[in-house]
C-alpha cells in the first residue's frame, strides 16, 4: 500500500466534493464517511462498483450507483488499492474503533 | 424512528454475528464498520441489498451480496428506517464526526 498514492488520487479523483476533503464530512447524509473504515470493505465496495458500471451481469457482486460508477471506472487496481488503505489509516473517529 | 426497535431488530435478525454487538467490531475486515454511520446512507444500502435480492434489473440502483441480500429480505421498510437509526445513534467514534 502507498499511503501517500493513495491520497494523492483521492485529490485527483475529486472525491472530496462529495466526501469532504477528510473523507468524514460528507456534503449530503446519503454519502457515507470513509474515514477509517476497514480497507478491506472500502477495496471491496470499489471494485463492486466498477463491475457494476462495467455492465457485470445481475447476479455478479455489484454495485449499480451512477455517480460512483462514472468515478471508479477511471480507477486502476492500484488506486483502488492505495485510496482504501489511504481512508482506513485516517486519524478519524472511526479509526479507533476498540 | 424508533431506536428500541432498531436495537431489537439489530438483535432479532443477528446482524451482530458478522459485525459486533457494537457495530463497529465487525469480524472480518470485509465488513464494515456500521455504528456512527450516516442513517441516510445505511437505509439507502440495505434498500439497495433488498432490490438486488428481488432481481431488480441490473440498471437499478442495486447492492448484489449473498448475505446481506438474504438477511434485507426479512426486513420491512419500518425494520431498515429503525436499524439506521440506531446504529447511527450510537456512541461509536464514528459518530463524533466533526
Amino acid at each position: 500500500n502507498d499511503l501517500a498514492a493513495g491520497k494523492a488520487a483521492f485529490d485527483k479523483y475529486t472525491c472530496a466534493s462529495c466526501h469532504g476533503a477528510d473523507a468524514k464530512t460528507s456534503t449530503m447524509p446519503a454519502y457515507p464517511i470513509l474515514a477509517g473504515q476497514h480497507q478491506d470493505y472500502l477495496e471491496h465496495a470499489l471494485r463492486s462498483y466498477k463491475r457494476g458500471a462495467a455492465g457485470a451481469p445481475a447476479s455478479a457482486n455489484t454495485r449499480k450507483n451512477a455517480i460512483m460508477g462514472a468515478m471508479v471506472a477511471q480507477l486502476t487496481p492500484a488506486d483502488i488499492k492505495n485510496i482504501s488503505a489511504w481512508l482506513a489509516s485516517l486519524p478519524s473517529p472511526l479509526a479507533v474503533r476498540k
